[in-house]
């Protein structure tokens, strides 16, 4: 039974009423044009596009609760968009439907540096979290490729380069405001640090892909901006160099806040684009971050440990725009890797492993791109174990797409069979359903039951992350 | 309709249908002898002991997965059983049924090193750990004031004084082996440190008290043991100067691995107990962890900013010895507390607040004890927010019984209030229902629906965490 099953017509009818309530509530902030709606169907990612059938752009939490009222009523689907910035078609309107802008919340509704945290508005940005912030000495560490909005990193359990130290959005979310796919408001927690009180609604919902109703705020931990701050950048002759060298220097100090991997043909993008010199060599991006005795205490045992393992090379960065090139350059890898290709489409491939596999994990991969003749430089916050090939590829070329999708399955199943996962951080979407299968076997049908739970007409971004049809209701 | 519609007979039939089933298993490792069966119906708390019908020692996962199976086809409750440490009534019998002693499931499965993690069987204790990584350099960090179970641990989301550098027990398990309330067994997740697959049923089942199934296996993170440890105890006149001080010195260095505060009748206490000879002030147990470097850089300033807040003492404990001597009377305050008043029983309290609003707490709750009459000496994981008074009262006295329990709701409405929890740490069990629902409102409707889904005959655990009848599915 649905929550339509009294209301008369088929599903067309449904979609009208739905949209005929909502631009009276909405006016001009809800739109069908098919420029907007082509815009909020797509992500960055190869997946191909799904308009909605409207979008709409609610100001605050409260209208977001009549939008999804209204369109549980009419049982149609709803499909929330922060910056449209996931990578696994996450807001693809697969089965049309009403998409929620959520730019518009975009309020910082509180700052409380004794407490070390923010509440923000779900529209609210990384970055722009992060400019007002400024004159606190405190900043917000989770840094995905895309200034992304909070609402949506939740929302993905995003992470990024600072997630050895600082954790993913899993351990910086302390509450969410979340409305249900029935129109009810709910807060996940209180703002205590940590709770004991009831089941964890704020890491069920962190990572549920607006599965499970739409997050409208967020509140974070924040962490004081550290003392001193050196980044280095090595350069090894083999890559099982550089990651044994990892696994000796996550033991060695605390103050390691950032080791990014690139592969030589990385380093050769980032060269090129970045306008950098660095050896075409694997090489490792590191940040130290601490008070200035432990990191000046921690430096000579880095460069010690790098040289051992085998660094050629070990440069040190310490001035802020030094610092900076270098992360610049890492954060625009993206755009180096498609200015390796021209007019290429890029898959992201996302494969986390227990470190102590990470080297088989990353060799097995480049002997596959090799294999099947692809292009596809490496880049990874392998502190973690999370690695990302870049997959360029000529879409309109339905063999290289074929051998695309054969070595992300390959990835994807090889990170699985290494007791690790398809997805560090970027999700599954509608891309990496079938991974999730092989990863999870049962507990999908867990997932399937609390989603059947919550959101029983299943109108919450349908398609997304299971099937429900292969996951029978527990008895 | 349930499980057991089809079996003959009343509930007394189905149970002996079950106890009949599970002894022809388990032989001898089946009791129904009431000394085993009354230790098994209680916690360490002030709650009424409710035992079971039976208690049953699996070896295996195996075994409990079938133990399980049999308690769903009789439609049974089964109540898991770590140490019972708990202090809210967790392992109460509510509904009478099969307790599930864990105690046996005590391998360590396995240690890797290079990944910096551990799995072992739900029975294996946190010093039994600790012992087994003795030659590993990494130790596990999570310290509740008992020697509880890994498997407990999880079940309660439990944390203690570490948590502050090191987290709880909701940051520090990567991954559980369950047992669902069908019998049927999975792994919440890969050993990935981190993963963007599906929900987060790692997070779900950790702080779940038995009430989704039951937790066989633990993988949980190891941290390097710190090169350097320095202990400080530090006295102030007041609370609100040693709360002033922790806000001030968390932001100050990230060495701070703990922060302990002892009200003066706490302090009282602790030196008869403990034969130490503190100042009767309020007290800070502090201890600062990393690299020698970072420890002896971040130690002058904490001493500085502990005289600027109004420290009256500040004695470092460098040696082993020291330290140990501090951090044994801090563990063993349970017993200082019920030395001061023999023969009385004990409530612990467990709020917890911003830390924003942690001076306002305390000196209320210190209000509230001298206006009711009580005895509560207070001590808590200041860095934190969460606080315990330990409430001493004759349980035979029902007017002194009352105070307490008026004591204790006013707490855990005074924590809401605040934008805290009732529960830090001690989780909810069938003694802070009504708080849960104060706190949490229409949120209480998600968990409930989530245990619906997962354990539809609500077998595992029953009346604890929320009461369903309260809680309408969606619709």
């Amino acid at each position: 039974m649905t929550a339509a099953t009294n209301l008369s017509g088929g599903r067309d009818d449904h979609l009208r009423g739905a949209i005929d309530r909502l631009k009276s509530h909405f006016g001009d902030r809800l739109t069908t044009a098919v420029a907007v709606r082509d815009q909020h169907g797509r992500d960055v990612s190869w997946h191909l596009p799904h308009p909605p059938d409207a979008v709409v752009f609610p100001e605050t939490a409260e209208e977001v609760s009549r939008i999804v009222a209204i369109c549980h009523t009419f049982d149609i689907p709803v499909i929330p968009f922060g910056t449209g910035t996931s990578c696994e078609g996450h807001v693809a309107a697969l089965q049309g439907g009403v998409c929620v802008d959520l730019s518009r919340l975009d309020r910082i509704l509180a700052v409380q540096p004794d407490d070390m945290t923010a509440t923000v508005e779900a529209g609210v940005t990384r970055k722009r979290l992060n400019a007002e912030l400024r004159d606190t000495g405190l900043f917000f560490p989770v840094d995905p490729g895309a200034d992304a909005s909070l609402g949506g990193m939740a929302s993905t359990r995003a992470s990024g380069t600072n997630a050895m130290r600082y954790g993913t959005m899993k351990d910086n979310v302390i509450s969410l405001g979340v409305v249900l796919p029935n129109g009810d408001r709910i807060r996940t927690a209180s703002h205590a640090r940590k709770s004991a009180a009831g089941y964890d609604l704020t890491r069920l919902w962190v990572g549920s892909e607006g599965t499970l109703g739409i997050v409208t705020d967020v509140t974070v931990k924040l962490h004081p901006i550290p003392d001193h701050v050196v980044a280095v950048s090595a350069s090894f002759s083999t890559l099982e160099q550089a990651v044994g060298f990892v696994l000796v220097a996550t033991r060695l100090t605390d103050t390691l806040a950032r080791i990014e991997l690139l592969d030589e043909l990385q380093v050769e993008a980032v060269n090129r684009y970045s306008k950098l010199a660095l050896p075409v060599e694997p090489t490792l991006f590191i940040e130290l971050h601490g008070s200035r005795g432990a990191v000046d205490a921690a430096l000579p045992l880095v460069e010690e440990e790098a040289h051992a393992a085998g660094a050629s090379r070990f440069e040190t960065a310490v001035s802020a725009e030094a610092r900076s090139r270098l992360w610049q350059a890492r954060h625009d890898i993206w755009w180096a890797n498609l200015a390796l290709r021209p007019g290429a489409s890029a898959l992201p491939t996302d494969s986390c492993v227990p470190v102590s596999r990470l080297v088989e994990a990353i060799l097995a991969a480049k002997a596959d791109v090799s294999e099947l003749g692809l292009v596809a430089p490496i880049c990874g916050h392998v502190g973690d174990g999370n690695f990302h090939l870049c997959v360029l590829f000529d879409p309109a070329d339905p063999d290289e797409r074929h051998r695309v999708e054969v070595l992300s399955k390959r990835l994807a199943s090889r990170a699985i069979a290494l007791n690790g996962t398809s997805t560090g951080e970027h999700g599954i979407g509608h891309g990496k359903m079938a991974a999730l299968v092989a990863e999870h076997g049962q507990a999908v049908r867990v997932m399937a039951a609390i989603k059947r739970a919550i959101d029983p007409h299943n109108i919450m971004n349908p398609g997304k992350i299971f099937t429900l049809a292969e996951a029978p209701p527990f008895s």
